[in-house]
């Protein structure tokens, strides 16, 4: 899960810290926010300049489309709710002691830039979808139909990636079973 | 899961790399080997002094106290299995191709020095094992059991912990639930 990036990350271009979380061959990452916070609560801010913004989603699809040629999957899905569903949720923060921890005070102040937070998605779905990395949009109010789509996706992209064993790294005559001791 | 150490890892103590790894406040890490292999096969393998290994059960020690004494917890479990289970296992990957590339050449040596090992685990139970981090010894030839053991080890830990929720960071009170929009 990428927070608030530190000191040190904002020394960095925004893809460093990124780029060091991405998986290794042979793994599956699950990221839970990206590189496109760069795009969205940054552009609703205004935290860089109009101009910054436009060359970074440049910069995402060149970044993305490194991982692909070197054999990384990308699956883009972005959980959609309504802004009544999310006051629901809110609430029912409030309402139950244990959940007050999760309750941002931050998020009623975000809230109010609604339709920003909108426009900025649109943005990126329409200039960060290529066919390798397209974006997924998922109704996501009902918790059993996003989770049965989101299980589709991940299906459907391992069976187009079809992974297999790795190859053994001796041979096999070389070790008849039975010399085994 | 630790593997071989990199040159750069290598160019540091031998808690270094690991150290990097611990989970966070709040987190749960599981490690699949660990700093003992440093005086495990290291030491099997000769590949540092007698005396730097001696020095390495107290430096090991003083780490998981360090970790201890700032609120992680440490479970750590030895997979007991025999020398003959092991051939079976071994025997097994060879016979189906799909478990080739499990197969190592060169556990078949390191498996000439099984009572070196014996030795060194032995060494490592008697001289790291702290009242708050103990070693536990599972027999795992019967994975039913050795899971069901590892899980009770784990529910255990965590009724001990008796983990709560982190405190709110606002005052309720200022936020009635109506208020909200």
């Amino acid at each position: 899960a990428f927070k608030k990036p530190t000191d040190k990350e904002l020394s960095h271009d925004f893809l460093w810290r990124i780029h060091q979380q991405v998986p290794a061959k042979g793994e599956i990452g699950f990221f839970n926010r990206s590189h496109y916070e760069d795009v969205l609560v940054v552009k609703v801010h205004k935290l860089v300049a109009q101009s910054v913004i436009e060359e970074r989603y440049k910069q995402i699809n060149d970044f993305e489309a490194l991982l692909r040629q070197n054999g990384t999957h990308i699956i883009k899905i972005h959980l959609n709710i309504s802004k009544d569903y999310q006051l629901g949720r809110l609430k029912r923060r409030l309402e139950r002691p244990e959940k007050w921890w999760k309750f941002n005070p931050g998020d009623l102040e975000e809230r109010k830039k609604w339709s920003e937070y909108m426009q900025s998605y649109l943005q990126v779905f329409e200039n960060c979808s290529s066919t390798s990395a397209p974006w997924y949009l998922v109704p996501s109010e009902n918790r059993r139909f996003r989770t049965l789509v989101l299980s589709e996706l991940i299906l459907r992209k391992l069976k187009e990636m079809d992974p297999c064993y790795p190859e053994a790294n001796f041979n096999i005559d070389d070790y008849p079973v039975d010399s085994l001791k």
